[in-house]
């Protein structure tokens, strides 16, 4: 690589990536100028288009190419259940299930006040503001379960409740295909716990 | 993702890059749109100069912004020993160990009919003028450990023979930190054919 300060920035550059260290940097770069130069223009042309493209949607704060994202455009989605999210990974995965069929809102983050992260960060206003226009009846309030989003899930009840929204938190139990033995304590006192009838 | 375009071709054009698969590509997209905007500038950049500006070295083959490399351009490196290569990546490999200061000709492949790769495809024309106007006096053969590396590096032999030039190979045996247990009974029949006086 000595040899071509162009490939050394490449690498270097390469090594920006999550979970991409230096020898797959390196093993990345020769693969992209040896065998792939037209997987590598893409690449590059599309990294570009999206840092110029990208944008939040102007309702759900997911991203889009568009002012509205194209799942708050959709006249497909019921606009009666409003999914709240961390991330917009989390609305990938939630897709992905292909069982839910409302909206979404997307946080861009969770409360964590240590890192500075409050009510304002997460678009909690925007929230409200769209709560007024909407005619949302159901609030899935789906943060992560952990402390921070416990905490994130409740300011969001708390203002669903000024509107008289009902909300729902996704349910907690022994995930599919979970052998008892290898699940947590904690996650088995929750399923013990919110047990259901069997029908 | 579903909801911007450009970020779905971002995340395909990603895939291209090996040992990465959709998930890896997801989020890779989402962690440079949302968190590294300028590593993702600098790597669409970075990519886009390679492709244009690295070639070939006209006198070792290997990688280079330059029409000669770093490495046969450099008055610190000998031209007295030849190491001859499959690829760029063992060059670096080579120098990473920093037990050669030599220079190299980089095969670019290693001879392989089924596959339509011939003495033509490695350059052998080149090494056999290069040869002519050097005075190289020695030739490492550091092709790979497998029947089409032997096979290759036989054909270098040839050549240098005509040149009377001397040739080596790579030494074959136990690796550093390997325990006998655990090494293939090939590489330890090599290693015992291979034994060396014990000083």
């Amino acid at each position: 690589m000595s040899s071509s300060p162009s490939l050394v920035e490449l690498v270097t550059a390469l090594t920006c990536l999550p979970g991409v260290g230096q020898k797959s940097a390196q093993r990345m770069a020769l693969y992209l100028i040896e065998r792939d130069q037209n997987g590598a223009r893409r690449l590059a042309n599309a990294t570009l288009d999206a840092l110029e493209k990208v944008q939040h949607c102007k309702q759900c704060r997911n991203f889009s190419d568009t002012d509205l994202c194209e799942i708050c455009a959709s006249d497909k989605r019921g606009s009666g259940t409003l999914c709240v999210v961390e991330t917009p990974a989390d609305v990938l995965a939630i897709e992905a299930s292909g069982a839910f069929q409302g909206t979404y809102f997307v946080l861009l983050g969770r409360l964590s006040p240590l890192d500075g992260i409050g009510p304002d960060q997460l678009g909690l206003d925007e929230l409200e503001k769209y709560l007024v226009e909407s005619s949302v009846e159901e609030i899935i309030l789906a943060t992560s379960a952990t402390v921070e989003g416990d905490i994130t899930a409740q300011f969001v009840a708390d203002i669903a409740r000024k509107f008289n929204i009902n909300t729902s938190r996704l349910a907690r139990g022994i995930p599919l295909g979970g052998e008892l033995e290898y699940v947590d304590s904690g996650t088995l006192s929750r399923a013990l716990s919110g047990r259901q009838q069997y029908s």
